[in-house]
Formats: C-alpha cells, structure tokens, sequence
C-alpha cells in the first residue's frame, strides 16, 4: 500500500531534493543519514540567510528546519519560506525535540505544514515526507489548472472584446442605414421603432419618395438574426429596384412588383445555406390617399382605422429568396385618422399591462393615442413602442429581433 | 500568533464539526473532552457504516477515527471516506497509540491527512486540526475557482461558437455575393481571387454586363475588416448605379461617374465611425478594346504587357464615404496578350519565392504564364495566386483581406 501511494508522487526518492536548515550537529547528522537512506539528495544551510538562498537557487522539493538548531530562529524562517513559495506550495517541516509544544502549535499556525520530533522512525518520516509532497502536487495541479483557465479566460474575453467592437461598429453602420429621418408631409405622418436582440438585427424598414405623389416604405425580416441577416438587411436596402426604365423614361414599379424582382434578385445570387427574407412593400399615393402594398410571407400590416374594427392588409406571396413566385398588389384606400401598422413577428414577444400580447398589445398601444394628437405626441409614442412593451426579461433563446412602421394620416 | 492564525479558518471553534469515529470507550472519551473543551461541535460514530451515514448526512467539517477501536478497520474506512469526500477535501485524521509504526505510514499513504498519537495535549490537537482545516479550506477555494473558471469559460465557448456558425453562414452569404461565374468572351478572359483574414471579408469584387459591349467591373476594400467592413462590401455591390435615366432611355455613366455617385450615397447615409471604401472601378468596351477607369482612393490598376514594362492605371479620386469629390475617368487601349490587374492593399502579404514582395511578387507570378495559354490555365493560376503568395504564418495584427481581378485580352 505505501509503495502504491508513493509513487502517485510526481517525485521519486531518487530525485527528491530535500533543504535541511540547521547546524551540522549530531543530531543534524542523524537526520542526514536518514534522508540518504532513503535514497534523496539533500543539502544542508547552517543559517538562515544560506536556508533563504538555497531555497531561491535550488528549488528544493522540500524544507526541513531543525528548530534546535543554535543561531536560527525557526519561526521566522519558516515565515519566510513560506511567504516567497506561497505559489511553489514549497512544503516545511519543523524537527524538533519531543514535547516541543511551542513548535508543534506555533509552528503549523505560522504556515508549516508538518512537525515531527526527533528522532523519528525512518520510514514515518519518509511517509509523512510523502504526504506533504501529495499535498503539495495536488496544489500545484489545482494552481496550475487555474493558470491555464486563467490564460483561455484571457484569449476568449479578448477575443470576446475584438468581435464585440466589431459588432459595435457594425450595429452603427446598420442603424446609419436607417432612415436618419420621416418624410415631412402635411397630411401624412410617419414613425417607427426598432429593437434588436443582438448588435445588429435581422429586421428592417426603410421609406424613400418615389416621385413627386409618391413614397415607398416597407419592413423587412431577414431569417434568424446577427450578423447573417444583417448583411441580408442591406442586401435588400441597396437591391430595391423600384422603377423601371421605359422608352419614355422609367414608371414606378408595382409594390407586386418590386417583390417579384427582389425575389429574382435574391434567388439569382444563389445565397448558400438558403437564407431568406420576409417583407411587407407598401406605396403611398399622398394625392389620392391610396395605399398600394404586397406582401413577401410577411406578416400583413394591420389598417387601425378611428374606429371600427382592425382589419389586416392581406396579399399574396411567399418568402422571398427560396422560388420563383409571384406576388399580388392590394389596395386601400385611407381615410382621415387611420393608422396602418406594419411590423415584424419579433412583436410576438410584446406584452402589455393589460394581459394583452403580441400584435394585440401593440395594436391596443397605439389606439390609446387621440387620433388629432400633435404629430410630435405620435412619433413618440411609435418610437417608444417596443420598449415599452417587450422587456429584457424575455428568455435569451425566445428573444428575436423586432420593428414596427407607422404610417398615419391625419384627422 | 496562534489566535490568529486560527481565526483565518473559515471555521470557528464554535460551529466546527467533528465526527469522531471509535467506540465510546474511556479513549474516546478523552478525546471527546478535549473537542468539547475546545468548544468544537462533536458526534460520535460507533461503527463504520454509523461515520458513512455521518459524513454523509451532516458533513462534518474534520473526521477523526479511533485506530485503536475494535470492530472498526481504519484503512478501510479511511480510504473510503476519502474517496467519498474527494471534492470536498474533507479532512481525516487518525487517533492511535504511541508508536504505532503502521497508523502512522499505512494510514498517511492511504490518504488521512495526520495521524497523531493519544493522548495527545489539547493544544496541539487544536494546531494540528487548525493546519487541517487551513489546507482543506486552500483546496476547496482552488477547486471553487477552478469550478468558476470552468462555468465562465463554457459560456464564452458557447457564446463563441454561436457567434461562429453565425459567421460562417454570413461568410456563405458573402462568398455567395461575389460572381458565380466569369463572362465567357471570345476575346477576352477574366478571374479573380479573395483571400479573407477573417470569416467575412471586407475586399470585394464584382463584375457584370452593362449592355451589349460594356462590362463593368472593380475591386473594392471597405476599412478595417471583418463584420462592419462586410456590410460596406454589400452597400457597395447593391448600392453602384451604373446607368442614367434620360429622355432617350438610358445612358452608361463613366466610371468617375459612377464612383461620384456610389461616394455621395455613402456620404449621405451619413454612417457612423466614418467608415469608408476605396475601390478601382473599370469598364471594358469589347468592341474597342479600351477600358475606361477611375479610382476612389484605391491603389491604381496594373496593365501588365505581355512585353514592355508594366504601367500604373492612375487616376485622381479620395477614398469614398468621407468627402464630396471628383473622380476622373482614365483610359486605355488594351493589346493583344496584355493583362490588367486590378488588386486591394492586402497583398502587401505576399512573398515569392524568388525574394520579391507585394505587388511585385503578383506581377512576377502572373507574367509567368504565356500570354497563349489556354483560358483554364489562366483562371487557375489567378485563382490561386493568393493562397501561392500569401503564407498563414504572418502575424494575426498584419494579417489584411487580399483580393484581385485580373482582365485578359487574349493574343
């Protein structure tokens, strides 16, 4: 069994290398043949200062302070010791006379980590010897495993922090691509929010003038979200044709199709790993007060008149991305106070102080505004939406980007 | 000093538990004064199955086993309690006689942590469990903080590998965007490299058909690398306008044309962190055999002759996205064999063999092929010069995108 047990040790007698500090008396000499007996090199420091050297030079395994010894005073020694190789785990033993109670309870409260009194049995103290350097391997493994998770801590945060920047100034680069502001028109007013679950987002709006009647606007969503579907996010802001040229100069293309197009644009890039967009495309005719719009399998935007029942703007059209497919225009026509509301599906998470959830809580949210609210009290109000009815408190694997798009015309 | 010492335990004498294991004998009952006096908490266990029942119910803070008490094996016990307890560092000593040569060796190679022999003086039985308690309480925090290390460093490889497969799949997308394959012209060939420091790049190149006998083509390099660079390289791909609406249909804008209008897009988005692309934008009329060209900031094309000495393709225009600016249209005719080699600053990495560097180690690698090689003998080569000339070994911090695109008018 002791054979077994001992050589767990990463050191074998043969290379232990013992520091015994104390005059070379009698009694040292006992304890010297002992070690060597034993099979482990040793050397011996008559005084502190040679004990404090070695210790430093040699890099003992093991100290042993015969605190008999004339001229040393083994308490501070053993301090001292201790202190310099707290991370070494250096282990210290005090020899002492029988009975030393001093040494046996000061000793150990002062940091060593054994005491024996002499003489002692050659094979106790090579056990004992054995025991400390156990001890002393385990701390060392356990110091030297939190070192190396230390160092791989260090890396990951760093690398942590480089993408964490980038992620930054992407998100700034994404948000710049947001319209830096609504059109200002007189009977029209628009406003939107966007909440994103990561740096940047998967989901999208923006609003252009297409002519001088005219402004295209939609909401996008991009499938799953970071930094994939942001780069599909600008893929189609930039890829949005919304005219077409003609011998007597360009017509605007239907929202149908600007769809179809941007879903053969989409297709023909042959996107690996087949990423895919949702979109709701809609025109504003501000002379005649008319909503032209198409659907890309997003979910309809919901016309919230003044009063009167919700009623969801329905189209025809899939996915963008994936087929060859058509899409329809629908049309509508508005009248003074009403509301239409695109959104995405990350509304889901939206829960309002009235138990009502999703696309409920938020159609509820905007309803509470008076419809001849200043535009000032309606861009607020947009903006503040998601926040105020989506909380942090959503599961991280439930959280999803979310936009919503107002457009308003006015009482 | 031993008050002090003492108080660094986590455990105070007063809610200190100790299981004594031996049977309540005139021995046992010695010691159990002593850890009464000592104000320690205490239970004893008769047999080894009771102190298993203890350690395990009521997790004792020290275990001392009576090696002297019959009916109880105190190795086998020991070395079970100790396995059991691994984690937990719970401390074992052993109480036996004097001299007990076997207690003393067997017990320690076994695992216990001190073994002392009865009687022992009160004092030191409380120093020794002290320095017990000391080591046990040094391992458990070690352990602790490697546990803690260990959870914080699942998280960051979670949250790392999330945000890879992220990368990858944009990386896909990315790659996607590039051309999926070159115009086959009789006259002319085409191909191009990209070699990405990071999963998404922020060099880029495209090229398409513009009308019957224009192609339009550029190398672009977005700042930086990475995410934010790579949303500018599909702002840049989406964003180009190449053509003009007029009364007659449309024209072809110049090359400084199109740059003066990719730069006031980029401007007018306003992005955050000034970011900015510099790209060299080319058209190739087939017909003539010219190409038209101008530069946003970006190193100057190369025409390589297929003899005579190389030429810089110079034209005036900064780096886009920071200020208004004119750009201007150079041109040049092509001749039969001649090489025009469009390249980002990335390759700045590369090293030939031969000693040379840069772009110079480009120019030296693709004058290597003879102009009449076949079409497929070109591509390949272009296609992996850069992997040819730039080694993984450069250090990370200089590691750049390198992209380039090469034009061929075939002899």
């Amino acid at each position: 069994m002791s054979d077994h047990a001992s050589q767990k040790a990463t050191v074998t007698p043969g290379n232990l290398n013992v520091l015994l500090v104390g005059q070379a008396g009698p009694d040292a000499g006992s304890l010297l043949a002992q070690l060597d007996s034993l099979g482990y090199s040793f050397q011996l420091a008559a005084t502190p200062e040679q004990a404090l050297l070695a210790v430093e030079s040699d890099a003992p395994d093991l100290v042993i302070i015969d605190a008999t010894a004339p001229d040393v005073d083994p308490y501070r020694l053993a301090s001292h010791v201790k202190q310099l190789n707290f991370e070494r785990a250096l282990p210290v033993m005090f020899a002492c006379l029988p009975k030393d109670l001093r040494a046996e309870i000061d000793g150990r409260d002062l940091g060593i980590d054994d005491c024996f009194a002499k003489p002692i049995p050659t094979d106790v103290l090579a056990a004992r010897i054995r025991l400390l350097l156990r001890n002393r391997d385990l701390e060392r493994s356990l110091r030297q495993q939190n070192r190396d998770y230390d160092l791989l801590n260090r890396e990951l945060l760093q690398a942590r922090d480089v993408l964490g920047r980038e992620l930054e100034l992407a998100s700034h680069i994404q948000r710049s691509l947001l319209p830096h502001e609504m059109p200002q028109l007189d009977r029209f007013q628009f406003a939107a929010a966007l909440r994103s679950s990561a740096e940047v987002s998967g989901d999208f709006y923006d609003i252009y003038r297409l002519d001088e009647t005219h402004y295209g606007f939609y909401v996008a969503d991009a499938i799953g979200h970071g930094v994939p579907a942001a780069l599909l996010t600008i893929f189609v802001k930039k890829g949005i044709q919304t005219r077409d040229i003609t011998p007597e100069g360009y017509r605007l293309l239907s929202p149908g199709e600007v769809l179809t197009r941007l879903n053969r644009d989409i297709i023909s890039e042959k996107l690996s790993a087949n990423p895919f967009v949702t979109l709701f495309y809609a025109i504003l005719d501000v002379e005649a007060a008319s909503l032209s719009y198409a659907s890309g399998g997003h979910p309809p935007a919901i016309l919230l008149p003044t009063d009167g029942p919700v009623r969801p703007l329905l189209s025809d059209g899939a996915l963008l991305g994936i087929f060859e497919s058509d899409f329809t225009t629908g049309d509508v026509t508005l009248g003074a106070g009403d509301q239409v509301v695109l959104y995405t599906d990350g509304i889901e998470q939206a829960r309002a102080d009235s138990g009502k959830v999703g696309l409920d809580a938020l159609l509820e949210y905007l309803a509470a505004l008076p419809a001849d609210a200043p535009r000032d009290a309606f861009v607020t109000l947009v903006e503040g939406a998601l926040d105020a009815l989506i909380t942090d408190d959503t599961a991280p694997q439930r959280r999803d980007d979310a936009a919503t798009f107002v457009l308003k015309m006015v009482p």
